[in-house]
């Protein structure tokens, strides 16, 4: 019984996130599902990323948080439109918020949407919110073995974003382990090794979602 | 209406985690249920922990795991009994699974019951398993600001284990800002700031696990 409710709301889900990729594709607006674990630096990279992009592209940003908009106000510095869901309690964001939430944007005027889901691994990835493609982040601080621990993110993601690599020094993380672990679940996926806090390894990330947003044009 | 289906289900969870509570009161079994992050280091204090209690207390392991055994794998070593609860993709451990888990294990013989919950802040603070106490495990690299971003785990914990401090000094991380985070939130909360790692200190967590048991019985 709980399966068919499961089914059922994931069905509503899916209706609506279709609307809101048609809507978002006939305006020609990319929008990103950015998905980790609390604390591997979702919101760090969109920092760096708004930095290199907004003088180029329109940009937006959602922002999915339980019960604060902490994360907002650090991006509040960049002046662009930024809309906050909180989901009180809930794990994740679902399509009808997002599409409530873009009600707010000006499409005509907009290149990519960046949103930042409610820290988790497991239940975001169960949720299309109509996006163009979704982004897996995960920090070096978490072990090596997360892909195969945590395969539907990691199946699901068109890119996946390897942050905090300035602290595999000090930490057991294998990166030979990480990328076999990760080949296994989704072999091909491109893999960004980055450290958004010093900056390095920004380079590809840019030029590829660069890519992304000329491709959609 | 799917409030009224989630509570429905909370209930039977509630209900179900009363029976298991009062089961393992009859039995003086102390039951924790570590709940934190992808990769905030569960599988390691359990570790630390087994290493020094396996020869005073007599222990057992429920290791909540989406899809793989490497965790309960990493406890072999200890030759103590083990039950791996494989969630499909679920979220959380709940109570009917702890029930049919615990069936496995000698209660006359057994002090304490460690559960390892799926890595994730949020869920797994919803389901009462019919533990004795939480844990919430948090590492210094998911950052200073999770106490006030995922506040209920912190709310219905017993305590707090703050990990991998040795990777302050690389990162952002603030402690003052966390315990104030923590303070707002829970106000005379134990915390214990650990390496499980490198070993630092985890005297007081131990002391502080020694006192619970004792207390039990």
């Amino acid at each position: 019984m709980e399966i068919r409710i499961m089914k059922n709301i994931l069905d509503r889900n899916q209706n609506k996130a279709n609307e809101v990729r048609d809507m978002l594709a006939s305006k020609k607006v990319v929008m990103v599902n950015i998905i980790s674990s609390p604390g591997a630096g979702k919101t760090t990279l969109l920092e760096r990323t708004l930095e290199e992009f907004r003088s180029k592209f329109r940009i937006g940003v959602i922002e999915g948080d339980i019960t604060t908009d902490r994360d907002a106000r650090r991006l509040q510095k960049f002046d662009i439109p930024i809309v906050v869901i909180n989901t009180e309690g809930g794990c994740h964001l679902d399509s009808h918020s997002i599409s409530k939430a873009i009600d707010s944007f000006d499409l005509d005027n907009l290149d990519i949407l960046f949103v930042e889901n409610v820290g988790n691994l497991i239940c975001p990835s169960e949720f299309d919110l109509g996006e163009s493609f979704k982004l897996a982040v995960v920090s070096t601080a978490e072990g090596d073995d997360k892909p195969g621990k945590y395969p539907m993110l990691f199946r699901e993601a068109r890119a996946v974003l390897l942050n905090k690599i300035d602290l595999i020094p000090y930490t057991n993380f294998e990166l030979e382990n990480f990328k076999t672990d990760l080949r296994n679940i989704n072999a091909g996926i491109p893999l960004f090794e980055v450290s958004c806090t010093k900056g390095d390894g920004l380079k590809s990330w840019f030029d590829w979602i660069n890519e992304q947003v000329k491709t959609s044009r």
